[in-house]
């Protein structure tokens, strides 16, 4: 009934043979591992927004040089990571990297970093794609929580029945999207140069950035700047996501890898730049923003608040024709693929701390789909409850992101540094430098987003990677214990045990015959031991075991207390002292009734007595089963 | 642990030899089985007047006529149930004597009867408690289910503590219930032959009796005139409880048992007159009737509204003195002492009728503190249901109460009507008239409770007794069928049965070898059973199984699927097959971790194989436990 409820749900079971692997030309790896990458550009400048609103207009320009910022951040890291593909062509995610070159507990924390992220990732994703739904749905604003969630379940729902990546899925939105994005940039462009002085998207936009630079005394200070260059390094996440699939590759993979890794660092840069240039252009606001710096006297606040960035500039550009339609779809899927590849990262590298005892051995385990279904669904559980503590928002979401990628970044390129200078290949000299600075530089952007993020969320991941990383040790500390204690060292020394075999009769009835004619095949030394709760009935009981003749005492005790269990334990501690190195088996009849409501009929004391001998060593417990017929 | 805290809570368990009966003297054995029926005097007048208000004044003096009516009715069962105290001197509770003398199904109708009354009178006598508590302390009204529940569960508390039906206990609040009332009464007719001409209770009473009326066009009908009887039946309730506890009499039981009937009926009878009498001459009516019919101008509504009639005329006639609220706490007691008793008579019942083989025998388990602790659970449960969803409102409980009694009553006299025509002992004609005329009115009584209350809750108790003595019939039909089943009939043919045994093993380790060494004292047929999932293991796995040398072949087993239990089930089906007649007995090695979250590090697969191997016939499923040290 179960199996065939799942088998509807999940599908049949997949046989193990069929675990192949797919290798990707360059243009469909591309879509693959560059979704999660690419998206971030739906949300990236917007984020580099918000924290800047409550400076003012004066210093409005200032949004440019943040994103020129993280362009070259972009270009630092995809150049560094180029180095990682070329020396782990089998894949080097940043656990295997750290924990090869640093040791352990640096792999551990980079897993742990890079597991959280994981988890933000599929938030973060599904909130944003959730937003560019919204945008151009309005009227499904209210049920953001329960979009976002419905979102999540599907995902998990389709990588439990076994979704594979395959290029052919992620070809259509990624291309949709990266085609879409650069049809409006160049739109945009075209209409800044040769339309007429563009229209400002909010009115009254110098105004109310001077009303929200009101309040503040210092126009601008270091301090949001850096706040507003760390929201916008969560366009970095998924970067990576290249140098851990190098095997997915074609041939020669990882010059394909890297090339591929060099596309997809470009395109991410010039998008990210170019909308953040057609924000400020256009004078466009993030709805988010309006919301949190309580700017409703903006006109026509109703009908932007609840918009994107990247729709504002798309309805300004297109007006709300086919093609804005076009540009939120492919914006909401991609971001959906994006939370997609997380739903296959965090299994697989949770499946390979679990064979390196760091992890539950569950989490390896591959289920009926060739999947790794807990990692899955460990996931899609703390994904769920990150997106209704935070009811779906994606602002919200964004301190707790990229701290804990570039805590990954900054150790995985640390350990490429270690690499390099230790194999001294050819131009080490050069690559180990070009490491050093790629882990210096993401080592200080972690350190600013962690402090500038630290009370608005950062201070939740700080704690939560420690805490992980001492769970890996605490596990790994019990498995490595577990071998030691299980290594059979001297396999000449294998003793051999006897058993007493004791049966409980509540009665000599046919329940208890099967029972007792099982006991007498285990052992030479078997009894039947009786209760006596009700004097009585022991001259019938007496009277019939005698008439069995099974040649085999029978044991009565009394109970001055009318309990079954206290007599049973003291006797069987007795049983265990008599005979030294035997082992006790306690042999328990067991009724089996017809029809269900029939159990409230019967007692429960043979349940009751397995749970008292749950934690009673040298007892093995056995329970014979009687079938009722009616 | 629990054990601790069970001991804790309820107190350590009671040798069973120490069950012994106290004897009781009269001037005890009064209190004892009379607090039921006297505590009606606390709600009985009040109730035959609710229903009436709707007549309006004229009509009003016909609460008296219905009083006198009770009082006979009263005077007819206690004379009829004294022919079955000398007929039962070991005590003749209706089931027995219906069963006896008219059958089973009369019996288990009896039963039902009695045991729905019972949970009824916990109900209606806590919920009368607390409104004898709340017309003194009207505070505590918002309350009122709360104090509810919190009795149920002290009463339930103290019973399964193992309280007995001291006289000693009943004493104090019995008598003190009775001697205050009578002094109520007396100084009440005092007051009004002596004293000036009383003001009324109610100072618009005949205004406000004439306005309900309004909306009536005829006066008085008969409906409502047996409604108002019906509701005042709830006075007799109790009364036959001496009938069932004559062996607690001293000797000559039956005499002193009838004797005291008598009295408790004459207490009962002249209470329930006077109180009805009082209540009409001070012209009070009940706060339960004012809130009902919506008297909310009547001058001192608020004062009034949570008060009991009997709170009002002790009012009227002492004011808010010390004896007033002796009278208040007198009753709250009497009433709590009522529950009691339904709290010693269900389980007890329910006990029985489990011998009998008509319920759970659960209900015949004896707990440690010698008493029926299942049957004390079912009643709270039940008692506070009904608690809760009538908001503990005495007058919404009233309906449903008194019909089971009244069958109960008809049941039980129409037994002693045929045992005594059968039995035909000295004046046989005039004692059978008696049990058939008691049984005809009781009977009528019934009927006209039925009719009256069908439609406001009678109907729900009409529904439930016919299906409780169903319920009844299908346990007794298993019972009967599982003895038929275990019934050895040849002692002589019994088989001798062989096994073979089939240790899974995960692996070769030390955790395994216990179930292995264990696995070869049963059976010569043994084999170890390895379920290949990753072949890169099988080599070591072999090779280690052939080290060990334990002269038992290793079977490995593919699994396509990476699923253990489907091979396993497989191949057990095979060994059955291979060997028809031996008893496969599955040996599962199980590891016991030494801290509880060890627990969710190791697959959980021998549970998950427990439960697939649950409803598998001719298959013994046997844990050796390996406990970890570390």
């Amino acid at each position: 009934m179960f199996a065939f409820l799942r088998r509807l749900l999940f599908g049949a079971p997949i046989e193990t043979k069929r675990q192949i692997h797919e290798r990707l030309p360059k243009f469909l790896a591309l879509p693959v591992f560059a979704s999660d990458a690419v998206s971030s550009v739906a949300y990236g400048p917007q984020e580099i927004l918000i924290p800047l609103m409550v400076v003012g207009s004066i210093t409005w320009g200032i949004s440019l040089p943040i994103a020129a910022a993280i362009a070259i951040l972009i270009a630092i890291v995809a150049f560094s990571y180029r180095q990682t593909i070329y020396a782990y062509p089998h894949g080097g995610g940043s656990y295997i990297v750290s924990r090869e070159n640093l040791g352990l507990y640096a792999g551990l924390t980079a897993a742990a970093s890079i597991l959280t992220d994981y988890v933000l990732t599929v938030a973060v994703s599904v909130s944003a794609g959730v937003d560019a739904f919204v945008s151009a749905y309005p009227h499904y604003a209210q049920w953001r929580v329960e979009l976002c969630v419905l979102a999540v379940g599907v995902v998990a729902f389709a990588n439990l029945r076994g979704l594979r990546e395959s290029g052919a899925l992620f070809a259509g939105p990624t291309y949709a999207f990266i085609i879409s994005l650069y049809t409006l940039v160049i739109f945009g462009f075209l209409k800044l140069v040769f339309g007429p002085h563009p229209e400002p998207i909010i009115k009254n936009y110098d105004q109310c950035l001077q009303q929200i630079g009101h309040g503040m005394p210092h126009a601008l200070t270091l301090m949001l700047v850096l706040r507003s260059f760390s929201s916008g390094c969560s366009a970095l996440t998924g970067i990576e996501a290249i140098a851990d699939g190098v095997p997915a590759f074609k041939p020669p993979e990882s010059k394909n890898a890297a090339t591929t890794m060099g596309i997809m660092a470009t395109i991410l840069a010039t998008l990210v730049l170019s909308i953040s240039y057609l924000a400020y252009a256009f004078k466009a606001l993030p709805g988010a923003g309006l919301v949190e710096h309580g700017l409703t006297n903006v006109p026509n606040y109703e009908h932007f608040k609840n918009q994107t960035l990247v729709s504002m500039i798309a309805e300004n550009v297109f007006g709300r024709s086919w093609f804005y339609f076009v540009i939120q779809w492919a914006t909401a899927a991609i971001l959906i693929l994006a939370a997609n590849t997380a739903f296959q990262d965090f299994p697989r590298l949770s499946s390979i701390l679990a064979r390196d005892r760091c992890a539950p051995r569950q989490l390896a385990n591959i289920g009926d789909r060739l999947v790794y279904s807990n990692g899955i669904a460990l996931l899609s559980f703390f994904a769920i409850a990150l997106l209704v503590l935070f009811r779906g928002h994606t602002t919200a979401l964004i301190p707790l992101y990229a701290v804990g990628v570039f805590i990954s970044f900054t150790l995985s390129q640390a350990g490429m540094y270690r690499r390099l200078r230790r194999l001294k290949g050819p131009k080490w000299r050069l690559h180990s430098a070009i490491s050093l600075i790629g882990s210096v530089i993401t080592g200080c952007v972690a350190l600013i987003i962690a402090v500038t993020k630290f009370a608005i969320g950062a201070w939740i991941v700080i704690l939560i990677i420690p805490s992980v990383v001492f769970l890996f040790h605490k596990i790994r500390q019990h498995y490595l214990e577990l071998g030691d204690q299980l290594r059979i060292t001297d396999f000449k020394a294998v003793p051999t045990i006897k058993t007493t075999a004791i049966v409980l009769t509540a009665g000599i009835h046919q329940g208890v015959l099967p029972a007792l004619l099982y006991a007498r095949t285990l052992s030479h030394d078997c009894r039947a031991l009786y209760i006596e709760i009700d004097p009585n009935e022991t001259p019938l009981v007496r009277e019939r075991w005698e008439k069995l003749n099974l040649d085999m005492p029978l044991v009565i005790l009394e109970s001055q207390y009318r309990s079954v269990i206290g007599p049973v334990l003291d006797y069987l501690e007795e049983a265990k002292k008599e005979r030294p190195g035997h082992v006790v088996t306690v042999v328990l009849p067991e009724f089996v009734p017809k029809k269900w409501w029939h159990k409230a009929l019967h007692n429960q004391s043979a349940l009751m007595l397995k749970i008292a001998l749950l934690f009673k060593k040298d007892i093995v417990v056995t329970n014979v089963r009687y079938y009722l017929e009616k």
